[in-house]
């Protein structure tokens, strides 16, 4: 019943970016979270070495990358775009948190062609950018110094995208067998014998010890391997008396 | 009630990092983010101008780096430490998503001070060095490409981090003053008068105009003021019949 996989419906459009460098960088944050529809609006330096040297292993988004005069022409046949700038700035088209919105790109993405806009290193998306875009974004950041680089807000839009998506799957644990109650009462008992045997625990006075070994191995949530060593340590220990 | 910010508690150690310009740009992602502590592990080159020059407004993170000679050395102090590697590699030390392991450092880094630990670029972090950190963390990625530039896997990482730690809140949108009922049932009005006196609509076979027509209303969520200038245009175009 999955649905299939939004992402590759989602354009990059990267508006009169400055240094090739960062378009390069884009690209390679764009394929790590499953994007690969880079759209470049009047890039200063394109194809360059350092937008090469900067996608690393994503050449292929770069190779496919379109280069587009104006964003009018970059968004015709999207059916939504969500234009990236810092906060507040705009009055009349108020930003949202992007980690908000994301969810809503990706049921667009679903039904038709997105793009995620990004302006200028320096000056940003300027007004008129924002107005063709129907979202606004902001990246949350800190007041002293909001100033995320042009690639990094790239990495970090695709990757909230990404998630809200649901594309990506951190693989299960290896598989653990844990410990029962009954392996770990058994454990508490050896070790308390052991103990009483070196002295170390006097149970006419046992003080907390008990509670607090108790409270650890709690915290511990062992597993039967581990449940093994340990009583494989404790009997050696207790051979050594 | 507000608990202190406990950003500046976290550190972000970064172990062989290659290329100074990484070294940079991830002061820079640090700072976007609220973070300034950066310890490196034996950096091939630095200081250098690569970073200096990639670190754009971050240069205070720079020049407060620490440099250390060993993890061991960078991790003395750290009441936790969070090794950040691809996915699954390390099957004796399972990963979780970084997502879901934030708010759990949050609330570490208000206890006592904590680390965020990143490999070189090439090679990550070794199963040793995982193993000296406590916690396992993995950014999701696409499994065709999850390679994500060092600095951007930091720019993630601190992301992440700041918006568990809620650090930064958008700023309200400016406030709007939401359209009434009424207000909604004029403008509907208005318009059928206009529309019935210039012909497009019959009210003896109305069709399903009018519902169309509060379907599109309902999903503007009008403000006072929006309402105010439809009218006006209304008006205007009323007038010119």
């Amino acid at each position: 019943m999955k649905a299939e996989n939004p992402l590759p419906r989602v354009a990059v459009v990267l508006v009169r970016a400055s240094h090739p460098g960062n378009i390069g960088a884009a690209a390679r944050a764009m394929k790590t979270m499953g994007l690969a529809d880079l759209v470049l609006v009047a890039p200063r330096h394109f194809p360059h070495p350092d937008a090469d040297a900067l996608a690393a292993g994503a050449g292929d988004v770069l190779d496919r990358a379109r280069v587009v005069a104006s964003l009018a022409e970059a968004l015709a046949d999207r059916t939504l775009a969500v234009g990236f700038s810092a906060r507040g700035r705009d009055l009349s088209h108020p930003a949202r948190e992007w980690r908000s919105l994301a969810p809503e790109t990706v049921a667009a993405a679903a039904a038709g062609p997105v793009a995620l806009v990004f302006g200028n290193e320096t000056s940003g998306l300027s007004n008129d950018e924002l107005l063709a875009c129907q979202r606004h974004a902001t990246i949350p950041a800190s007041a002293e110094y909001p100033s995320l680089n042009l690639a990094a807000a790239v990495q970090v839009a695709c990757y909230e995208l990404a998630l809200a998506a649901g594309a990506f799957r951190v693989p299960d644990r290896p598989p653990r067998t844990r410990a029962t109650g009954a392996d770990l009462e058994a454990l508490h008992a050896r070790l308390q014998q052991l103990l009483v045997a070196s002295g170390f625990l006097d149970l006419r006075e046992p003080g907390r010890l008990d509670e607090r070994m108790r409270r650890l191995a709690a915290r511990l949530d062992l597993e039967t391997e581990e449940v093994a060593i340990l009583h494989g340590m404790l009997d050696s220990l207790g051979r050594r008396k």
